[in-house]
């Protein structure tokens, strides 16, 4: 069998055109705002006709832990998506976009895989509507006006010593991780060292996710602290007049992007925060838009659920009063047996011992779901070829002992139909009644009772330690007024404890925190286990020496 | 008389669907990609349709050289689109887009003005339809291979002193001009110096503007230098590979965008690379279409008619094969009275003497026009209301005696139908019969006999003088190959000189070159005369601390 890849299998279906896609979902025509045909940006005004509309059903999807092996998040999401189509739901899908770095870099694309993607791919990938590009704008409009405040005789009285703010680029660029700029002379600016992260890691990309309207993004964009006074005071956005500028150039950015899944299953792909230093879901216009046009809402969130699944939840949906009714834990096999030791060259035999040893990381993150955050979850078995009956059945009945139903999802091969039993399982969640939902910690907690909260009950930590630094950033953050804000960890992904090395579902650990950072227009204390790249590099062989586009205009080389 | 601001009037006015304007010049809707309800790309595949169809006529408007006073040449050149159509006229505008920087510093945007404006005028000055932050992506693409070929190991021996290839960002933001980037240690890439250029300088805004098709833009992109190797031997955007993924960037800004006047006249905004190290004028694909879609295409250049329509006809017309049938050159009295010594707090009083000593600039430019370049010429008096009769009457009779006629546009006050006397002018010129169109020099000359043919023919220099290092570097060019391509002249836009203080009509002067550097991709050599800023700084008060955002998505404070 010929296996196509993600961009020939996307470049051979037959979009519907965008305005087809809104008729599917209700959308009135005079709220569409076509970038070509076949993405629009919805006009927020649209929210005047909906806002007494019933929701529909949230439903999370998040994963186990990432390995090397993949797990299919996103793919799920949009076979789900189809599924719940395929089954006669009134679905609606509500993605993060993707960074134009990566692309160029070893990743290629984002937007799903095999029948279960999201199109225009190249555009989604590409510039889209343009929405990273203008929080790459205001960013650093932010950052111009700053330096221009110090070039100008500095009447804020900024320490350039103790500037927080760094400028941005949608590009993987180590060149740029560490700078020294405002050189050449008095007339060109005012030394300093200085820095770049990429645009997805601005504070203004959470900003732009978590605001709810035009007002409330101005608001949070005016608390955003961009540096401290040689008297250690916080100096703002706000106190250098930049908001209204910066909401004139997000006004757009914050309106969610209609797409279509390959079935034509209208998806918002809007909004694309990391997932270590923010919060890591979609836009809340986005995914509130959803819920009013659709009967189900199937979004997802980074990294394996104790980082996406808990700052969806403590954060996201706290902020934004959402209320999710169903969450789905993606896996694969593969996976599971990696998490058991099993390298990945060796992942196409059966190995049942390894999977046993692998299966903790999975029920784990069932655990939290179902008894910290007191949801109904569902376990989607990502197929892979390999995978045996029996691995299969194994993984079924350690689920089934949890009171959770395993799916096998089959949509990467199948799109749509081949997310059938998943869909069904979701819908029956869903209909099953009222949840019992709670967060994992409640806001007006000391600080440091927060992060153990997070520590001990979702990632099974022994304790928290903070490092003498994060102790008095920890002080200084109360004293400032930050004491009961939510918490957004940034640890790494690839384990349940702060060391990447963990794999499965690690006991006897403390967590570190070297760190806590305040984004303050966001509205999260970010807190440091490690290092974070910010700013990713590019391979020996960057992929953009592959991509092309021919005289017609079509590109290659995406996948 | 209550005066509206730009932005008040561009408000008021109904817009026209972008389909409606399309549908003006019989552009075939499948060839349309909206960009919202006002703004849409058009397909270059409509070509395939058009090729075989006779042209317009081409209308450049030029001006006077520059002076704080002000000539309204954007004014003018959209005043005469819509006045062509008040008489009955199928034109076209063709304009440069405006950069986003300078909207934030002192300019708060460029889209005409008063009753002869483009719109949706916010757009446009903000990010529309995002063609400069694909420039800048682009740019930074490179920018990102090149410093990880030399960080993985350097195969093609590059040297990072020689480096040529600068970073680009559209902002006003001084503190980029000079860096040093790469620090921080091993894993952080290879310290050097660097710096930051605002997006409109960057060489790849050039050849977008001078590329005819997504193969002349692959092309022209992998012929760009980036730098040179430690044997001084030049390393190409297309040794690294990058002109494929770079081309898939662009390939939606190679579209030229679009809009509408205030009066619903069909306007292609598109491309707007610096006047001074680079040509000055909108793209080839929006001229060359404007051309076939209209019976008159009115297209403008950067700075005065010495800098910008020698580019524009020594180079784009050039490269495009196009040939002008009129020049319209605008000034305005109170800007000749400049030239002629008046400081700008006494431009409201009649001064003739001032006047006729001003004057010259504008017959020289004019006598360039006519006798140089051999082409039909038409002067525009930009009203004020402070002109008197004696002084129009004055500067009828100074362009009468050399054969040119001058018409009063009052567009910025009356729109089309200010500009009916200007719009029969320039349809007598265009119908009085085919002209004798002439380069101002030969591409075969050598370089140093091309810089004299403009100084010395355009400028009225006595003489050119290369210092010691521009005479090895004509050497070094001429050597690679480059000796036959046209130059791009950098000289200061406020005088015919290369002294901003020489006013007027200059006279003994010699011209300085002090550096001489290809643009292999654009394919013209910059001749530098002095030091050109190709980043600006913001201002003590940014007009950004002005621009805000209402809760309806309503944008103020841009002009």
């Amino acid at each position: 069998m010929e296996i196509k890849s993600d961009i020939e299998i996307a470049q051979a279906t037959k979009m519907d055109h965008v305005t087809e896609i809104a008729k599917k979902v209700s959308i009135d025509p005079k709220y569409i705002e076509q970038y070509g045909n076949y993405k629009a940006k919805i006009d927020l005004n649209i929210w005047n006709d909906l806002k007494d509309k019933p929701n529909g059903k949230l439903v999370l999807v998040t994963a186990i832990t990432p390995t090397p092996a993949g797990e299919g998040k996103t793919t799920t999401t949009v076979g789900l998506g189809d599924g719940l189509r395929y089954i006669g739901k009134k679905s609606v899908v509500a993605l993060r976009e993707p960074s134009l770095g990566p692309v160029f870099g070893v990743k290629g694309g984002a937007a799903g895989g095999g029948y279960a993607q999201v199109v225009p791919m190249e555009d989604i990938n590409l510039h889209f509507t343009g929405d990273m590009h203008a929080i790459g704008a205001a960013n650093n409009l932010l950052a111009a006006m700053l330096d221009n405040h110090i070039w100008q005789g500095n009447a804020l009285n900024i320490d350039p010593r103790r500037i927080t703010w760094r400028r941005c680029v949608d590009m993987n660029d180590r060149q740029l991780r560490n700078i020294a700029d405002g050189l050449g002379g008095r007339t060109n600016g005012f030394p300093r060292e200085d820095g770049y992260d990429i645009t997805v890691a601005s504070e203004i990309m959470a900003v732009l996710c978590l605001s709810s309207d035009i007002t409330d993004l101005k608001a949070r964009l005016a608390r955003i602290i961009v540096g401290y006074t040689y008297d250690e005071k916080p100096v703002t956005c706000g106190d250098l007049k930049a908001q209204g500028a910066m909401a004139a150039l997000l006004k757009d950015a914050l309106k969610p992007n209609l797409v279509q899944t390959l079935e034509h299953t209208p998806a918002f792909i809007h909004g694309g925060p990391f997932a270590n230093i923010a919060h890591g879901c979609n836009s809340v216009t986005a995914t509130k838009l959803a819920l009013k046009l659709g009967d189900y809402c199937v979004t997802e969130a980074g990294f394996g659920a104790d980082l996406g699944a808990e700052k969806f939840l403590d954060i996201k949906c706290r902020m934004a009063g959402l209320k999710p009714s169903a969450v789905v834990i993606v896996a694969t096999v593969r996976a599971l047996k990696m998490h058991g030791g099993v390298p990945k060259t060796e992942l196409n035999t059966e190995n049942l011992e390894a999977l046993e040893k692998g299966l903790p990381n999975l029920l784990q993150h069932v655990e939290n779901i179902t008894k910290v955050f007191k949801l109904p979850a569902v376990v989607a078995i990502n197929a892979f070829p390999f995978d045996t009956k029996a691995e299969l059945d194994l993984v079924e009945k350690r689920c089934n002992e949890l009171g959770v139903n395993v799916a096998l999802s089959e949509v990467w091969a199948k799109g749509g139909a081949g997310g059938e039993a998943l869909a069904k399982e979701v819908v029956r969640l869903c209909e099953s009644g009222e949840n019992n939902f709670e967060f994992s910690y409640d806001l007006n907690l000391p600080i440091k009772e927060k992060l153990e909260a997070i520590s001990k009950k979702i990632y099974h930590a022994d304790s928290v330690e903070l490092v003498a630094n994060a102790v008095k950033q920890c002080k200084q953050l109360e004293d400032l007024g930050f004491g009961n804000v939510p918490i957004c960890m940034a640890k790494t992904q690839y384990s349940f404890s702060d060391d990447p090395a963990k794999l499965g579902a690690p006991k006897n650990f403390k967590v570190t925190v070297r760190n806590l950072k305040i984004s303050a227009g966001a509205g999260f204390i970010v807190a440091l286990t490690g290092d974070v790249m910010t700013m990713p590099g590019l391979p020996k062989v960057p992929s953009a020496e592959k991509i092309d586009v021919d005289a017609s205009g079509k590109i290659s080389g995406l996948f």
